[in-house]
């Protein structure tokens, strides 16, 4: 696999819960990310809750390099981004993780590896670390409540990685939208259908028709919609004909 | 608190694990979102699991509404938008939540409360659940890993909401950036040291200061980090003319 995301690392700072670790994998997994490096984990890490919360992304923690200081496990790396919650230090360099995905991938794009570093649970990492880091990443959150969980501030931070590697491509419909050419068709199918079952006065289907087609070409309409909407008219016409009317 | 999320409700169908609920509370705390409705959920949601992944929010979970069908839970609201990893169904359709965000929150800012539907656990919802949606939301996640943990699904869209709401603002600078001014003048400080200092000899020192303009205007520059470079020059060129030389 030739991706960009291959250089991207995840390094957990002290990690104290198994339930937190296991979702990181998960995570890291959802956003196409698998490398993993622990510096001085907790030795309880590993257990019931990891493996449940990691259900099939267990190998991401399986693979992962343990080492014993932050130092160590970013030695290598052209950009080290820190994620912090902490107010006052470098307060206005402090960018969103949809900010410095770009700059982050533009890194890994000339052939460095790039490090994703997280603190401990409980009180996220020191000023003596948080110096390290070329980027400092603070994820958005409600003045209210801006305390994240660990392994949701990992996804976060993932996330808009995996959507900056242009690696998602979106599920495309599968028929193309109708050309204009088959929408007027059904349109005009649908105002012969108004004249033939009595829809309303016939002066009044133009005004009708504007109606019908505002809400009609609201949003795209691919060939099978058309045809769908099509066919309905052209039964409606069918059944005013042709079926025996029913006595009041 | 006139805020647009206010509008938001997260609605839960039957789910299962306490923990998730929890993550699922703090997830919207995080967000702005206070409302939570659940539809028919596990009798063991609550718990001691639930109260721990909560942590602070768990005002959120006492203050949710049960209900027993989607319907209920959804029979007010100007927008239905359900998040669902289901192929096939509406494929073309489906929106990113970053896509429906902006959408949703003029439902919103029109007075309509919002539904941000969540199916269960195990097997997500049923087509005759999903039929009810006004938008279709599909997560962007790696091919090779596209299963979601329902608090981590949760967790990316409100907090696709809660960016798109406009209520997080970015951490400013304790001081603004330097004028161009202050920073020429310091530049200009630091070739008269680079001259005093004796860097190097005196026909290169324009293109040595290309390169430490290049360096140190890369970023921007607020009026403190300028007075710190001011100052690293004039000390080295008093150093240099004022400390008593060593000896080799």
């Amino acid at each position: 696999m030739n991706s960009l995301l291959t250089s991207i690392r995840i390094v957990c700072v002290r990690p104290m819960y198994g339930g937190n670790m296991g979702s990181i994998c998960r995570a890291m997994r959802n956003s196409g990310l698998n490398n993993l490096v622990l510096v001085d984990p907790s030795p309880d890490l590993y257990g019931e809750e990891l493996r449940m919360m990691a259900m099939h992304a267990l190998d991401v923690y399986k693979n992962r390099t343990e080492v014993a200081t932050v130092e160590e496990a970013v030695g290598d790396c052209g950009a080290v981004a820190m994620t912090s919650g902490v107010d006052g230090f470098y307060r206005g360099h402090a960018l969103s993780p949809r900010e410095a995905a770009p700059d982050l991938l533009s890194v890994a794009e000339r052939g460095m590896p790039v490090a994703l570093v997280f603190g401990p649970e409980d009180k996220g990492m020191g000023l003596d670390e948080l110096k390290l880091a070329t980027h400092l990443i603070r994820i958005p959150t409600h003045p209210e409540y801006t305390s994240l969980n660990l392994s949701q501030a990992v996804l976060l931070v993932a996330h808009e990685m995996f959507l900056a590697s242009g690696e998602y491509k979106s599920p495309e419909d599968a028929t193309p939208p109708a050309s204009h050419q088959f929408r007027e068709r059904m349109l005009s199918t649908w105002e012969e259908t108004m004249h033939d079952i009595a829809f309303c006065p016939d002066e009044k289907i133009p005004h009708m028709m504007m109606g019908l087609r505002r809400i009609l070409t609201r949003g795209e309409l691919t060939e099978n919609d058309v045809k769908i909407l099509m066919g309905l008219a052209r039964q409606s016409t069918w059944a005013a004909k042709n079926l025996p009317s029913i006595e009041p």
